[in-house]
Order: structure tokens, then C-alpha cells, then sequence
């Protein structure tokens, strides 16, 4: 496995009396693409923030790059980026000319990084263009730029295609797949569109009510939800009485339009295969269910929300 | 095919030198749930905004349940509903306090109506809950709820999933397929979520520049992107040997993991999979490649756009 550059230990955020983020643990490897995936209100920007140093935690320890005390955490995240609200430009100038600002800011001395981000980010070609004139996903892709000048090791994106159209959703992807595969950086990325994490990431972290419910590496989530094969072939109700005759299977479904869902045997389907073919099937389509993050996550949360309801209702009850 | 409720011939839309609708045509048919794509600026609110009388066209005209003439349109929105912004709704009120303002406003006399469209969104259990406190799906939900009481048969969606959170968006998904499947509702929706369209909508349009690039049933979409079928056997390279030598085929792949994608013979898979077991390979995988609307859609807009840039490089010129 590879280093750990994120600890995060038992952090907790208060506001008043409500508690933003309870009990939170979870490690960022180096090279991961996390993704945070929860109801709004769950806690995800606060955490993003509390990493960034944007929030104080009122309770739990963070850990970036091995450092822990206020100083050392400072020095850290000068080696990360954050971009956790709709990037700020300024309208009347252009792409370069923003930079530039930024650059002076952030005491990036080197001018040439300049041209090297807006090459990274697709945006050398925009000249004179004032940012005004700039479609949302090259606004996000300028943001992103601005992020990079630091040539930071670690990205915090909080929605970073919230309200962009198809392409600016596609432009993004690719260049977070880029930044992740050719400049190593390491992303910490919310988005509420499960299909595009899905995309995208090598881990997920599932929040809810400010608590962290589970880390789950993508890997993991596609043997989780292989949890079938899909069967069709040139005779399907030949093909269900050899599963359930020749081979003892119990664990199979038939669909409205006659395809087989198998769920037992999965770890042999070449026998499977072998068997229908030997009794006189030809098998037309033999496929794995794919991994669906959105049905596993609105299981979890079906099920933590009938949990917290139960606890809140007791509680309720004890006053 | 169903019956035609919607008829837009060369409809046009000029605002001061910019047209943001050109020439566009279209149908909608009766339980159609027809997704309008496009990048941002394309045009599709413009034409939800003329479909609902919110806008007045230029050019071109519309034919909404055979009507044609401003006093026939007139009456024949009365049995559309239109949600082409966020909804608005009373804060401090609860859903059916809303709903209740709503009802006397728009004329409808049956008070039951309330509770009927309450228990289709599933919101009947919010009782003394003011709106204040809705999460962004429960508002939606409510905005449905809303454009619901007057029994519309076409509705108009624009972006009803932004900004919803996974479980939101989940919630608008299965209420729009549940309109249309059981109360026979007709669906205008756009959204820039091409993976939630595509678990949704029986139709695309496509528009890009005010124009209508394309009209297209999903169902046609599927056929276009079947274009492969995934071969995963027991031994990869005995069964491309199987393919070219037994099966006189050229166009397949080998990917870097071994898959075979096979681009020919898709028309008799049977053939091809018993062709395989004969030779003595066992398939374990025979799985058609899925219809993908964003790569379609990315392929289409990429043309266009490269064509647009070339007139617009002519028409420069000529200047």
C-alpha cells in the first residue's frame, strides 16, 4: 500500500450545539482519487475545510505529511490546493492576466509555471478572451490552474462540476484523470453525481449525520457488487432447468424478458458455461453485474437512516 | 406510434442580433419522456420558455394538442405544467399550506386534489414541517407536487435534479418514471446529468447553437452504440485464433487485459459463441457493449462544433 500522507483521527467540528463532523477517521494514500459521498448537511465540506485549516476542529487530530502541530500543519498544506467554493476570477481579465495576479500572491516565483498550467488545464489557446466571456467549465478549469501553481501534492475539490453542461463535466474528468495519472497528484473530491465519482475514483468515503459510515477502495465496491451474472442464450428455459437439474442450483432468477440472474456458481461460470453448452445450450450473453455505487450507497443510507431515526426516536423518548 | 401532442415547426428566436433558437423542429409524442441536451447557451430553456407561452417566438410556429392560434395555445397549456425554475414556495409554510395557495390560484375546485398530489410525491408525512426546513429534494418534490394539481398531461421540466444530492436525485428519478409509467404523463425534461437521462428518457433532442442537431428515440441510440460485443473465454488467444482462422473475422481487438472486442458476426453472437465452445473454448464472458448517450453525444457536439468553427472562420473571412 502506499504512504499515507492524510491521518485523520477521531476529528470533531461543534457549531454551537449541533456537531458538523463527529468521531471522523480516515487516511489519504498518495495517488488516491477520494471521493466523499453524502447527503448535503452530512459534513463533507467542513471536513474539507477543517483540512485546509479554513475550520478549526473541536476535538481529533489531523496529520498531513506526517505533521500534527499548528505550525508544522501550516507548512504541510502550503503542498496541497483547495478550490471548496466556485472559483473567483477576475472578470474583465483574462485567463493569463488572473494567473499572473496569483502567481505574485502565492509567491510562485517562477513566470514560465504560468504557461505550464494553462497547458495542463486546456486553456493556452484563450489570448485576449476576459474571463467574462468563459463557459462555467473553463471558469472551473482557470480554478483549477490557479490551484496548480503551487504544484501542490494534494487537491481538495468540493464539487468541482456542480452545474457544468456535458462537456465541462467531461473536460474536468479528464483533466482530474490526467493531473491523478501523469502528475501523481493525490484528489480529495465531493460531488453529489455518483455516476461521475464513479468515473473517477480509487476510493470512497460515505458520510452521514457528520460521521464517517464507511472508507471502501473502489476495488472493493466492484467485488461487493458483483453479486450476479446475467445469462442468455439460445434457449433459456433449456438453459434454467440444466442450472437447477445438472448443476443444483437454487439461486437464480428469471427475468420478464426470460434472462437468467445468477447468483450462485459465480466463482466457477466456466463450469457454468461448459455445463449448457454440454446439454445443448448456446449461451448468448454471460455478464457480471457491474459495480452500481449509487445502489450500494442508498442501501447504506437506507439503512444508517433507519438506524439514526431509531436512536433519535428512543432518545426522544427518555426525555 | 403514439399520438403527436406537441408539433414545433422552424420555430425561431431572436433576442436584439442574436438568434438563440434557429429553425427548429420537432415532435413530442403522447407518454414520451424526452430529454433536451446541449451545452450551456444551446437554447433549450429558450424553447421550454416558447413551449410554455413564457416567450414568444420570432419565427416558426407551435402546435401544442392541435392548437395553433393564440387563444387555442392559450387553453391548451391549461393542461401542461411548466417547472422551469427552482420552485417557489412560502418558507414558513408547510407543503399543503403551499399547495392550498396554489390550488385556489390556479382555479382547480377540488380540495382532495391536495392530498392526491401530496401522496405522489411522497410528502403527505411532512405535516406542521415548514418549508424552511425541506431539504433541496423535498422543495423539488413540492415544485412537482405543485405543477401536479391541475392533472397536467405534458409537464416541463427544466433541470429539476440540479443540486440534489444523491438520495434527491434518486427520489426525482423514480417520481418522474412513475408519473409517466402510471398517471400516462408526458415528460419534457432537460438536464446536463447524461447518465441520469439516460436512466429517464424514452426520446433525446439534441441542440447545439440554437439548433436541433438531432432527434433520437433511446431506443435507436442502443442499436447505434451496440457496436462490440466484451469476449472473455478460458483461453483468450485460442479464441482469437478461433475467430480469424474457424470464423474468417478480422475486426476484433485484443485489450491490454486480454478481452477480446469483436466489431463483427454481432448479428448471429449464437454462431460465434458455439463456434468457440466447438473448437474448445469456453466462454466466460459474451456481454454487449452498453448504449453510452455522453460519448454519442460528445462525438456529435465535436463534429458540430468543429463545423460551426469552420463557417464562422468563412463568414470572417468574407467580412
Amino acid at each position: 500500500m502506499s504512504e499515507i500522507l492524510i491521518d485523520v483521527n477521531a476529528l470533531e467540528k461543534q457549531y454551537m450545539k449541533q456537531k458538523a463532523v463527529k468521531n471522523a477517521s480516515f487516511q489519504i494514500r498518495k495517488v488516491m482519487i477520494c471521493g466523499l459521498i453524502g447527503p448535503n448537511g452530512a459534513g463533507k465540506t467542513t471536513i474539507m475545510k477543517m483540512l485546509g485549516g479554513l475550520a478549526l476542529p473541536t476535538g481529533g487530530g489531523i496529520s498531513i505529511f506526517g505533521e500534527t502541530t499548528e505550525k508544522g500543519l501550516a507548512k504541510a498544506r502550503t503542498r496541497m490546493s483547495f478550490m471548496i467554493e466556485t472559483p473567483y476570477a477576475k472578470e474583465k481579465m483574462t485567463a493569463r492576466e488572473n494567473l499572473e495576479i496569483q502567481r505574485i500572491q502565492k509567491g510562485v516565483p517562477d513566470k514560465k509555471r504560468i504557461d505550464e498550467v494553462l497547458e495542463i488545464v486546456n486553456l493556452t489557446d484563450t489570448g485576449k478572451k476576459p474571463v467574462k466571456n468563459f463557459s462555467l467549465g473553463m471558469r472551473q478549469r482557470l480554478g483549477i490552474a490557479n490551484a496548480l501553481l503551487t504544484k501542490p501534492e494534494i487537491m481538495v475539490l468540493d464539487e468541482p462540476v456542480n452545474g457544468l453542461d456535458p462537456e465541462g463535466i467531461v473536460e474536468i474528468r479528464e483533466l482530474l484523470l490526467r493531473l491523478n495519472r501523469e502528475e501523481h497528484i493525490t484528489i480529495i473530491i465531493s460531488s453529489h453525481i455518483l455516476s461521475e465519482l464513479s468515473l473517477l475514483c480509487t476510493d470512497y468515503i460515505f458520510i452521514n449525520h457528520g460521521e464517517i459510515l464507511q472508507t471502501l477502495p473502489a476495488s472493493e465496491l466492484k467485488k461487493i457488487c458483483k453479486e450476479y451474472y446475467r445469462i442468455d442464450t439460445d434457449n433459456n428455459s433449456l438453459a434454467a432447468a440444466v442450472l437447477e437439474n445438472k448443476l443444483g442450483f437454487t439461486q437464480f432468477d428469471v427475468d420478464k424478458d426470460g434472462t437468467i440472474k445468477l447468483y450462485e456458481g459465480l466463482e466457477d461460470i466456466r463450469n457454468v458455461s461448459k455445463s449448457l453448452f454440454e446439454n445443448g445450450v448456446i449461451p448468448t450473453t454471460l455478464a457480471m453485474n457491474e459495480a452500481n455505487l449509487e445502489q450500494y450507497y442508498m442501501n447504506m443510507v437506507g439503512e444508517e437512516n433507519a438506524e439514526h431515526n431509531k436512536v433519535a426516536l428512543l432518545s426522544d423518548k427518555k426525555r
